[in-house]
């Protein structure tokens, strides 16, 4: 199963500059409410390459996994989206 | 497909309890802190109904849309998945 | 300190009857995205009366507990809030 | 006001690093299940540092502005507690 991520990974690039800001607004000790709202952003940032992920996951390995009818496969690969949903509801 | 749903709609009792609770809270004007900790129980409470939701739904609907082969209905189901992902993490 | 949380009291008045609504929804056993996303729209207007309920306590008890400098009563009052914002992040 | 974010730094050090970790696994494509729970670590990550720096900002920044009794200015201060709060809720 190959995906194609070179918008992740381009959106990660990005991000990687966004929190080397974030270091450079901390060591100059700007106003702390604008920190918290460019990391919320860098937060925002990264949901977006979470949900961009999920979509190509299930229309990909799981796809091909519920395909194979093995009943573990199954279990496997939709218990982790039941798992990532929980997660996504905690952060 | 049929579901039981005889737990979530437990919780949900509860819930709507607590919710009764909350509006009580707020008519005794009572400590603006502790109730909000109260809407965040509730909060945290249908998240956990959501997911339960979630993981049945993986192992009925969306196993047997999969399993169908239409690829129209594949799409959909999959799309709804990355949908309610999204939205989980904007709440 | 009196708040009058009448629009709060009237929008959790709307949600127990959403909530009432999303059970009769599993008691007919729909469509399970369409019960995930009913709940996830109770949690959204959940965190709006939150975030209202933060703000009136903000101006009123929070300013005043401050005006006291009293130091341990600043204390509490603005590591609630810490610990409300920590828990909001989570749910 | 001077804060020390010594803390914060060296955490938002270790998350680019992370980051870049990310980068690596979604160019060897690996598992997306995998990079997903990664990249929901950083978030939690994230969300540390802004209520580290929420709880510094609420006992230095805004202790200091509602001391002032300038009513502009507490406004401000306050509103955007109720903003960045929000804004929590949401990512």
């Amino acid at each position: 199963m190959q995906h194609d991520h070179s918008d992740s990974i381009k959106r990660l690039k990005i991000i990687e500059g966004h929190i080397r800001g974030i270091q450079r607004m901390l060591e100059k000790d700007q106003y702390c409410i604008d920190i918290i709202r460019q990391i919320q952003a860098v937060g925002a940032a990264l949901n977006k390459i979470s949900a961009n992920l999920l979509d190509q996951h299930l229309n990909t390995c799981l796809l091909s996994a519920i395909q194979s009818n093995d009943p573990t496969e199954q279990e496997r690969v939709l218990g982790e989206i039941t798992e990532v949903f929980e997660t996504s509801q905690k952060i």
